[in-house]
């Protein structure tokens, strides 16, 4: 049988590799998958710019958000059945760390992450251990469910931030996880604002009936004090990873008000400490997710309570997958893009 | 009879000023005491130093850390007698703003904080709203009592900070406030280092049985790692101020740490986002305290848990109240610093 992948083997190189031979059976507790769809985030992206070739060792096989169907499961794993539907959860904790041992795996201090640290799902067959598998239920469309893992991102935030009802909570950052948490949140009953600078990205989000003002445009502030009837928000998600939309999020903040720092901002930020001393404000870091978000992520995306169709902005074969990280740079008009890695139209035309 | 003051008129000057006449009734709702003790903090300096002019109006009376006695209530005050001992809690709210509403009266977005914003205790009698009043036991010296303030600061730290019993505690920065943080999270149970490059201070923090540590020494790392079993610590109090302040504090953390910043940094500080998003820390913005945090503070101060004794350096009177200053500026040698309001040793000699 041939299986493709597409590699990642230098800044801006993705390459096709095929092979042809028996598929060979899995390792003892482990579990190969048949891929259906890979998501490109922007982690995948800041790889794929070379930005991380210190922790990624090229040629790899990148790509984490993903869903699939049980092609063979190893002699000694019961639970799965070839055809099963599943997602994964692409995190292998140490189990020994400090961080382990006080029951927070998912920041172990030597985390393999299954698509960064260790081969990734932008494959037609992706081999994983059994432990990561969430099962899908049956209802569920294969390219929704490939927004699980972002989704459960979304999920961790919100449940970080302790939201409750009636809270006004602001999203800064209008991209995939921001419209997610802003999606998530308003399940649990928040009124929500989202802050972002793309006339695109806060069209998305009026058609999901998300409020989105631009922080640029400079009614802006007016707007977050009348929203806020001059208190500020309960809540600001920094998803920017923008130093003006930590300003942003940290200056909308009402007094006791909770910022959740979902971006990655990989150089060190100028904070305003006095402001989180002056209005008892709380940061709390964010960062993926345990097993709960997960399954969470997964019922919320079956029950069709996240538009997970409205985010897929398109859907190429593995071997254009250069093509969707260009578009996807480029920022023009795109949300969510997914690999189809069962498809490979160009590979007659080579 | 002669009442006498301690003026703020200018950068670096304080001014003795004496008026001698008939006391007056104090204005409804109010009360005049005859204050005790006035101690000195890290707010007065930075009024002596001019740097906060804007906020002051000079000529004003400064001084809020304080004990004395009621000296006459207004008509309308039933519960307070002539020479009841009290110390007093010097926030005046609003009481409409959204902090007031919200029940965060402390943090009101108008406050107004006696000493700072309207007269201070620097003088020999003090008119205040009687709601500010806080009595004290008959039993707790009137010296020691001058203390419950900076208490009640750590007090309201330590409750910010959810300290659990057996959590290690990180203090960074060894003054009056970071000592009794110390203090405060020992009586929790807490296990405590305190990080402080004065020599004195180490000196002062080591006689009250707390483990001092030197930033500036090269092993300083390793024996924090060492006390965490790697792990880093649960809690972290950034009472220095300083900017490797804050780094030392964050890097400390262990996952899912939580920073306590009680400094005042008037300048946006360099923070590792990062660190705060991949180990999935919080930073707990704290200021003042509340009534209960008050009365706890007075309560450890009366049951001796809080050795008042070790931590007051010297008592000067008032027309010594510049040397004073000088002292605490000179940071050679000196801990808490106390007026004796009653005091004026020195006003024959002029």
């Amino acid at each position: 049988m041939i299986s493709r992948r597409v590699a990642y083997t230098e800044a801006r190189t993705l390459t096709l590799e095929s092979a042809n031979g028996a598929a060979s059976t899995p390792p003892p507790g482990h579990v190969t998958i048949d891929v259906a769809y890979t998501g490109i985030c922007g982690t995948d992206l800041h790889i794929y710019h070379g930005d991380m070739d210190a922790r990624v060792d090229p040629p790899c096989v990148i790509g984490h958000e993903m869903s699939g169907r049980v092609a063979e499961a190893a002699p000694d794993v019961a639970a799965w059945r070839t055809g099963d539907p599943v997602t994964v959860m692409p995190l292998v904790p140490c189990g020994q760390c400090p961080a382990c041992r006080s029951g927070h795996r998912h920041i172990c201090h030597r985390l393999v992450f299954l698509g960064i640290d260790a081969a990734g799902s932008l494959q037609s067959r992706w081999t994983v251990p059994a432990d990561t598998l969430i099962r899908l239920p049956g209802s569920l469309r294969l390219d929704h469910a490939a927004l699980a893992e972002p989704t459960a991102v979304a999920v961790h935030d919100v449940r970080r931030a302790a939201l409750q009802p009636q809270d006004k909570a602001l999203v800064v950052g209008g991209g995939p996880i921001g419209l997610l948490i802003a999606l998530v949140a308003r399940l649990r009953g928040s009124d929500l604002v989202l802050m972002e600078p793309d006339a695109y990205r806060r069209g998305v989000a009026e058609t999901l009936g998300l409020t989105a003002v631009d922080p640029g445009d400079a009614r802006t502030e007016q707007t977050i004090a009348d929203w806020t009837d001059g208190a500020g928000a309960d809540v600001a998600f920094e998803v920017s990873g923008a130093a003006a939309g930590v300003t942003a999020a940290v200056d909308a903040l009402a007094t006791r008000g909770r910022l959740v720092q979902v971006a990655i901002h990989p150089a060190p930020r100028e904070v305003s400490l006095h402001r989180f001393f002056w209005r008892e404000l709380t940061l709390i870091g964010a960062r993926l997710y345990d097993r709960d978000d997960f399954e969470t992520a997964v019922r919320l995306l079956a029950e069709g309570r996240i538009p997970a169709q409205r985010l897929i902005s398109r859907i190429e074969p593995l071997d254009r997958a250069t093509q969707a990280f260009e578009a996807l740079e480029s920022g023009a008009g795109v949300m969510k893009v997914l690999i189809d890695c069962q498809s490979d139209t160009g590979a007659d035309a080579r």
